[in-house]
């Protein structure tokens, strides 16, 4: 795989209730996305419960192999959220209540006429040395340790906690794709395909079967940072499969 | 975590398109429910890259931590379709093309009047001793080896092949769970909550906030292998949270 300077990520969901098969998780759709486009390559996704020891060792892993881990879940307010020890032990960080968070939380719950109880102020409990991560949803913030991002589990605090990260992250070149749609089965198109991947080393050609109104048939994506490789790559499989589109 | 000779799970999803956020994995979401349908627990997924030594180490670490390991993608014609090449490799068996997938493919093939040519044949490697897993979709068999069940991505068939599989493999008592939705905050009930884990060691509790038509409140989940003790934990909540339902 070519790495011009593209930086890697791992994402890890703080999980039961995916595991469970309770909730479909949508965060790691929305982060593939964004950090594609924004020229960082999401390398690896893990998925584990809510066990203390198991988010530790993930959060240990990750952070040491890729640059960049979001993680997802587990900061709120109940006695299942524990994400943020976990971070903290992982990184050697010390944890505590700190002021800026709960002033964060202090100002929302005065405004809405909440009372910002023991319950509450476990989500101002932030290691030592991370950044806030602002929370337009619900006040309650996320946090940069490191290089570990970590957000809220609820989508679309997710998304805005991402939205607020992105921006200060460096990204390489993004990763450019093409696509073509074939009317053939795999089976019918791997040697071509095969022998196109070997020859262009410098674009990753993936092929993924598809099946609609009875027809079968193959996207064939061709990916790279060099957009111009991926132009005469695209050619000339229109070229090797005149018939698609 | 209550274990009652409840066996654990793991599931690998092999994943470019995943990552890449070119598809939204389905399999993970369907596995989840029907492994804890079937008395078995999930307890951790990995996506990774479609690279052979990312997935050779993430077959070692699943394979000797859990009772099973699914996976999911990589097992077609085409030459990023290497999962049984690493499969083969992590359990440290021969691979090649084996007769009894041979003689499935051919007639399938003669069927629908097409060629079994070399790139459909890469779908008869199996490993040595690795028992097949029918695919009443296109044929192309999976294939367990040890506690590793190799799967196809495609959604259709990978549950299929799924359907296949879980009844060959022993579950424990399921996992049985109730919940309850409470039009309360997570911050609200967060302490009650907490001592009610506390004080019920035999279920796990898990908290899941919502918003919806612009109310916000909390979904509840009390599980257990014990139909008993979800029971009397529910009646519990239901009295300490006498306006919910």
């Amino acid at each position: 795989m070519p790495s011009q300077a593209m930086p890697t990520a791992a994402m890890l969901v703080i999980g039961d209730e995916i595991l469970s098969g309770r909730t479909r998780d949508a965060n790691m759709h929305h982060l593939a996305k964004a950090l594609t486009d924004h020229g960082i390559r999401l390398e690896e996704v893990r998925v584990v419960a809510d066990v203390h020891e198991r988010i530790v060792a993930a959060i240990k892993a990750l952070s040491s192999i890729y640059d960049h881990l979001f993680t997802s879940g587990g900061i709120g307010p109940t006695h299942d959220d524990i994400t943020a020890d976990a971070v903290a032990e992982a990184m050697g960080a010390r944890l505590d209540i700190r002021d800026d968070a709960r002033a964060i939380l202090q100002a929302h719950y005065d405004r809405s006429g909440q009372e910002l109880n023991a319950a509450r102020l476990r989500m101002a409990r932030v290691p030592d040395g991370a950044t806030l991560i602002d929370n337009p949803v619900s006040a309650a913030p996320g946090f940069t340790l490191g290089n570990v991002h970590v957000m809220a589990g609820v989508p679309s605090i997710f998304e805005a906690m991402l939205a607020g990260v992105l921006p200060s992250l460096t990204g390489g070149p993004p990763m450019l794709s093409q696509s073509l749609r074939v009317q053939r089965g795999e089976g019918d198109i791997a040697a071509v395909l095969g022998d196109l991947a070997m020859a262009n080393p410098e674009v990753s050609i993936g092929s993924y079967p598809f099946q609609r109104d009875g027809a079968h048939g193959s996207n064939v994506v061709v990916r790279s940072q060099d957009g111009a490789a991926v132009d005469r790559v695209m050619a000339e499989l229109v070229r090797l499969f005149p018939e698609a589109g």
